[in-house]
């Protein structure tokens, strides 16, 4: 049974480098945390360290979600959005930042622990470099899965998914492929650090996002939580699910369904101008769709036709799944 | 009423730079013609120049085409298969190879008058450069138009369409792009000059193919011929429509109808490793599948949308179609 | 002689969507003029309307200018920073909203008149569309159209330059790239609309920046303004100029050389995480490297080199320019 | 003190799918080597079995190579050029195939053996697949793991070295990008198996080459083999190197010095349309230029440069090594 969520913070204002006072307006909340419990088939949410949750409104966000029947499925600690990241969290240069980006990742683990959250969700965005000549590589990738090692130790009964993303806002992301931070998760010799697959970095990484996630899940079962978004593949849009890609994503629900996925479908979207729970909403919509395909003797078929591997009769399955003929 | 075609090499044999012998077999040429000719839905065939036809055969392939009830929908000469167009055909910097590319185009010209073909698909691939410091842009664009305008003015009952192409066989192209080939057919002066959109191309050209159908369309009825085949964007891989696909070919098919198209919608692909038939039966299957989506209210229905322009609703429309709910 | 300029706002405070607050702090005005007149070479900026002119600091900015000798070489009217231009400004679907971007783009042709400034860039990022069905594609970039001939009938003495990008803000622009931007500057009739290469945008674009400048400038002279920066070729990154290509700048150089583009090399960039006049300054004296390049005998090596279009020899010509030997 | 080989085939002739027969003519293979030891700097070649080297012209090739001092860098099994691989060599459906593809790989090694070459190169350029539902990616990649460790066990005293590309021949290679195929080296557990970068194969995946360099580095030394060429990034354009990229390249090799990189410096190309012995020439002539920039204090410069990572800085450095001031 698909577990669905969502991003707390999509429901809220959504800006850019040109729009930075944002293209709508931020509700509370409160209001935000109604608008996620409202949408047919989320159970869950995602919340932002910072933004979302804090030491001193943890009880408080706790009680809000338990008033709306909603788990909190994981926390991203906010390595990201504050001046001090700029550079950089766990790799930046100055060691001070270094240990704040670890500090912060703990105060989330706490938290998590309060609100029973299974998850803390690593996405340290401003991780990465920019230019030639800038980073190195072998020291600033070593420093990562020192961080990430001392948290995952200290908190074995939570589980840390490193989410990875070919650029922005860096050009390059330290943790930029799915095979890539495979090999920091491992290095750490945890058992309880994984990988985050989110839908739009993977295509904006050239990857077939199916075999992405039977990668992680082959190499001891790796895949921790997945993010769900569109886009044409050259960016990171956190488009509604489905407005550009449908095969991509049956492929991959199959997978997910054959390898023995058991995290969250978590949407995680930038309605700039949509209404962003209208998106959320069609986008758990579209997934509970491509579900519906794959119900019946669907998984029998898939597998046949791998195993025969003939694209003719792959496209005549496919066609007539979407034209009912 | 849509008209179907494909072209006919599409049923041949098939080879890439690393299997020149090829993946396949090649067919006699009546088995190919038959084998077209059997496809539910389609009733023309493009032929290349010398591959296909030529002056010794056009009788004998004219009368294959009537006995199979088939139209001969394009020539296509063969600008680009032949040692001497290695380093170019209109815009070689040799002389006499571009006289003879003209030649070539004035012979397929007169073939098309024999078979009552209406349209010269010119598609000089071996046109454009590969490196820095390799092309005189202005010079070579302009030997392209000065050959297509004394093509199409000796020819003014035939339609000479320009079929453009980002890159292959040359890293760049110089017919690259739907607005720049559009320049290149309004520089001419004539109205028997227009564009082909070829939609893999179109993909790899980062266009969104409709919004090129409706440009090409707008400046005077310029878009004069269709080909399909799919790909990944990044890479003219020539697969069966719809296999990576969907909604950039409803996009499209709805502004084809709605700017009045009434060429052809002829299937050109490269089953490599598929079998030829097949593939061309999916793609025109897939086709008529889409235009099934665009049956009873969906022209006003989507017009409603376009009018809107709210990405939940549309994409609510998109996932009823899909799925069904 | 290259004359350089920057966009004063280079030299001001960054964001990005997930940094919205900034990477760095905002200097005052007097404080940016200041720095960009001290960058050697720069003897020109551009501004952005209402963030760096408006009618009420019009002659205080002029009289800035004036003290640092720097000449106002274009003005940028706001399209795209306000809320109210979150679902386009020439092809908002509310009327109301396209009256007020015509407004806008009028009153920055009367500041230019006060400032002397000889060009009106147009960059209305905000115009285009994120999803499938969303886009009246004809209707659109009609509006565009008619919005433009609007403004350069009424200020025949300035030029009117269109700025194409392919994405970003919207996942698709209306003046997308080069040779569609030509399109709608000529369809206006008028001599004093051009077209503005962002030499990242066409990066971006896939174009051969050097062929968008020869296409561009042999259709009328239609190449008005240049803006300089660099990029991965995936996204607008706006570097310092030859952090990445070093090949493509010099193809470019010789070009604008010989089609005889007379405007200014205006410096574009978001040095998110730089100091910003040193970003700018960098940028300057790459370029300035480039053109002594092409010093001496070059400019009549580089023709030989295309009119023989070896490759080998044009590898050898540029390596001995980089390694001197 | 660097060594350059070339692969042999590069001076040979070269098709693509447009013109299969070839754009050049095939020289004997006496004189191709020839050629070879005629390229200054250039000490050994790389042979592809079958086409070059085979069982019955082992000794003739060996005398060939000793008389014009050339040693044999590698061996690349030929998976790729007949058509019995057309649907996969090692992860072809058919068993019997992939028996094929073990046993060409053993010859090959047996033949390494002989010529004292020390390196397989192991590209299986048929593997992996074109369309969805068309893969079983677990089993697949498995029996690459299978097939390279039987291999490298049959013969510990040769490496193998795994070169991955992320498409062509197929949409999807089964090893795609640096990091994978770093996975699957490192699940055969053998020292001996290891991964060659081609750099044209890590633009188009990508990825930064130089931080793939050090990625394979830095997990216990697995780069093994380094192939150069160059490309516009979107395909693997196979050209001479330099003429696209240039910093890429100096970081590249600043990393393979740092990192301790001992392998061989070989070319790859596919001169289609240039002399191929000029080509080769000219890429061995642009990296000697880079390593001459490398000299001096540059290491250690860069080294300063990496620590502080401000990007003014080294755009400054490198500007002043490309044009001497």
């Amino acid at each position: 049974m698909t577990r669905y969520s969502v991003i707390l913070g999509n429901l809220g204002n959504t800006c850019d480098r040109f729009l930075s006072s944002g293209y709508k307006d931020q509700p509370p909340k409160a209001e935000m945390i109604r608008q996620a419990a409202a949408i047919p088939g989320v159970t869950g949410v995602e919340l932002v360290g910072t933004w979302d949750v804090t030491k001193e409104n943890v009880d408080e966000v706790g009680g809000l979600l338990a008033k709306h029947g909603l788990s909190c499925v994981s926390i991203i600690p906010d390595h990201f959005s504050q001046k001090r990241w700029g550079r950089g969290a766990f790799t930046a240069k100055d060691p001070s930042i270094r240990a704040q980006a670890l500090e912060e990742t703990m105060i989330a683990a706490e938290l998590a622990r309060k609100l029973k959250c299974p998850l803390i969700n690593l996405w340290p965005g401003q991780d990465g470099y920019d230019y030639a000549f800038q980073s190195d590589f072998r020291l600033e990738r070593r420093w990562t899965i020192e961080a990430v090692a001392k948290a995952a130790k200290a908190y074995p009964d939570i589980r840390f998914s490193l989410e990875y993303k070919p650029k922005e806002p860096r050009t390059h992301s330290t943790w930029a492929r799915a095979a890539d931070t495979l090999l920091v998760a491992k290095e750490t010799g945890l058992p309880n650090v994984g990988v985050t697959i989110d839908t739009g970095h993977s295509f904006v990484a050239g990857e077939n996002v199916a075999e992405s996630a039977v990668i992680l899940s082959d190499y001891g079962k790796k895949l921790f939580h997945m993010h769900f978004n569109d886009n044409y593949r050259s960016w990171d849009d956190d488009m509604i699910v489905g407005s550009v890609h449908l095969v991509e994503y049956i492929e991959l629900l199959f997978w997910l369904r054959e390898t023995g996925y058991e995290g969250w479908y978590s949407m995680d979207q930038y309605p700039y101008r949509e209404d962003g729970q209208g998106a959320l909403r069609e986008s758990v919509d579209f997934l509970r769709g491509v579900e519906s395909l794959l119900e019946g003797t669907a998984m029998q078929e898939i597998r046949a036709l791998i195993a025969e591997g003939d694209a003719v009769k792959s496209s005549a399955w496919l066609r007539k799944k979407i034209f009912g003929k």
